[in-house]
């Protein structure tokens, strides 16, 4: 069979990761695919010395590659939201399939995307969107279809795993660490995308939709960051038999879709809380399978390139199928999308890890516990910790309980005239049934 | 589109388990495959009391089934190995598509199934078969098709997990925990399939041909059972910051492929000697996607299930697909199998644990140590315990060495006037690079 030819746009890491694989594995690549997939053309504004692109068709302008007669995929690896966006849909409206390792742009624009892609009868491939080169949007849309799937919460940024990790071993502050993955280049020179979980939502998104069966709904996702996490709840979490984790979490209810990032105590004799570093991870509970773990390298060059090439030979498998047959981007047939809705963070259920500041005065406890239980909310531990000071740190862990009856027990108990300053809160998760 | 209709060949736990997934969580399945999937007719012995039948067609033939004009896809789960194998081959005949979890099968007959399969333009799958409800035939195959594979390592028997874990957990011994998970319905009245790792070989010998593109040959694995473990060395395993684990290992080397079951100390702080109790996972190092972990149920009638519907899905989408565009049997296109032969165990390379009891007199170690030196075997550590005893137990940790000079070091030692017994020997993995 003649080689199938892809036009790569963008020759950063991922994009000069991608050439790298397909040059170096062609032939490993071909005896699985059953033909040659050779790179006709790339786009890119600068060459990328880590990559040896003599005797490959260079562009500076990647809408060349897009609209080339002679490509069959575009890899879309160029970043960011309206470019990206741009060429995506200047390649489908060409007729190419796409190739892309780009979750904003899925998260954000995939559901007009994925529109135009059917229209136009071709595939638009987003493995390397979410957590890297491991294999896990094939895992929940084709390897657990037989499942109504429950919920799933992964570990989807590498960044804030590695600095919560590193906070844990070395009881280092947050700003600290942050400085060192800049200096190592894990975290961004910005690193909001990071640290406040946005990259993470728009993964989790993701996720949610191909388990679910729901439209992309990045707008719906609550995100809140890890950079308020102090090495005190750390510890504390620790010799309660928990661990910090910077989780994405999708549950299904009754009522609609938890779709949720924040930092997540969860019991340390889990698998989740054993993923350390920069290494990703993503748990995901079906009622057929019950739960199964898929384990990788989040980001860099080579694991995404994995993904980007693993979606290019699934891409050339199907070229010749029929649209109907093929599996459906989003998991579920586009016109079996549900709308269950995304529910709000208020309604969603969790339980609490909460720590505060009261004065050493008798009552104090009984205060707190009266509030707690005058909102329904029981109480699993109470930890006092000993100190010369007017201040004790008083922490207590409740059992699950809808985040609006905790929202006004945390606003009783912070009106009270013995606490001092605000209650901290960590959701906790115990990641079973 | 019309129904896919697919027959179901035995009714045990694995075959009542695909009935109950397929009509419970019908509507979802058809969500995602496009089309309905349902159950024309079961080929059962006898009745399963925790299936509800009634409405399906019923036969005591299998072979009813495997010729039924009106089938599309066979799923075999009868297990066994001739009446099995007589079963697909008529299936594949009569031009049928086939599902099967059966592990025995595929890694004695596969060859010649995926012959013939090849030849009626048929699939054969058989995700079902290696790790239960794990998708990791999917994640190999396709997910990291981008990849010079370069080994694999798994806990692939759940029943041999169980008996460890439980060993370790509670100090107990093997025959004890044995006799608990039979009595739990986790181990086979006959237990040899599992506890001599004969089930694993099964399940290894299908993931290196995936993952290296190499015929079956079953005939070749290296098979090592866990029924000679101590609590001893469960222990000591423990104090020098390993756990024994029962591992399949597939490697490639430049001379030839390692294809071995055995136990396998391994390092605590890894995620494989965290996996306890009856749950499988398959580590997975590629050039490009570095190491990847699929964890989750590797038995039980609905995780089985979960992958054999999840293949039944794959059929379906691939029906009116070409011939040429179908994933591989065994990842890579027939024509391109590689000839790389399994290495004979004595070739294989591993760090070694030897446990060995020792006279207490002078020059004992010296004359280990000299053995071991004069066979070019780098010691990592000694540990020589204190007791009242005249005999010492002496526990070594050596580097990576060849098991052919492992072996003549042991003959030597054995040897010594001063060295009681045989010498325990555990192979020893880090599980990196």
């Amino acid at each position: 069979m003649k080689p199938v030819k892809v036009g790569i746009c963008g020759l950063g890491t991922v994009g000069s990761g991608t050439f790298n694989v397909l040059h170096r594995n062609a032939d490993e690549i071909s005896r699985r695919a059953g033909r040659r997939i050779t790179v006709e053309q790339i786009g890119s504004r600068r060459d990328n010395p880590g990559c040896d692109t003599k005797g490959t068709q260079v562009t500076r302008d990647i809408f060349d590659v897009a609209t080339n007669p002679e490509i069959d995929i575009v890899v879309e690896l160029i970043g960011g939201y309206d470019i990206a966006r741009e060429l995506v849909m200047t390649a489908i409206e060409n007729g190419k399939h796409v190739v892309t390792a780009n979750k904003a742009l899925i998260a954000v624009h995939g559901n007009e995307i994925f529109e135009a892609a059917q229209r136009h009868n071709v595939m638009v491939a987003f493995e390397a969107s979410v957590a890297g080169g491991i294999p896990v949007i094939k895992a929940i849309r084709e390897g657990l279809s037989a499942n109504n799937i429950e919920w799933l919460a992964g570990i989807i940024n590498g960044t804030g795993n590695f600095i919560l990790t590193e906070m844990r071993d070395k009881g280092r502050d947050f700003a600290d660490v942050l400085a060192e993955a800049q200096a190592l280049g894990y975290a961004e020179a910005d690193p909001t995308f990071d640290v406040e979980g946005i990259d993470a939502a728009h993964k989790l998104t993701i996720l949610a939709s191909i388990a679910f069966g729901i439209p992309l709904q990045f707008d719906k996702a609550y995100t809140e960051g890890i950079s308020a996490i102090t090495p005190a709840d750390v510890e504390y979490a620790e010799e309660l038999g928990y661990r910090i984790k910077h989780l994405g979490i999708s549950r299904r209810t009754e009522h609609g879709i938890e779709l949720r990032v924040h930092p997540t105590m969860i019991p340390t004799s889990t698998l989740l809380a054993n993923v350390n570093g920069v290494m990703n991870a993503v748990l995901v509970d079906g009622d057929a399978v019950g739960q199964t773990l898929y384990y990788g390298a989040g980001a860099g060059a080579e694991p995404t390139a994995s993904a980007v090439v693993a979606d290019i030979v699934d891409v050339v498998r199907t070229l010749t199928a029929d649209r109907d047959n093929r599996v459906p981007h989003l998991a579920f047939q586009p016109s079996e999308l549900s709308d269950l809705p995304i529910l709000p963070m208020s309604d969603t259920e969790t339980g609490f890890y909460l720590r505060l500041q009261a004065a050493e005065k008798p009552g104090v406890l009984a205060s707190i516990t009266k509030i707690l239980g005058d909102n329904g909310i029981n109480i699993e531990a109470i930890v006092q910790k000993e100190t010369a000071e007017e201040q004790v740190p008083v922490i207590l862990l409740t059992q699950r309980v809808q985040e609006q009856k905790m929202n006004e027990a945390i606003t009783a108990i912070e009106a009270l005239d013995d606490i001092i300053g605000q209650v901290t809160r960590i959701r906790v998760e115990h990641l079973q049934g």
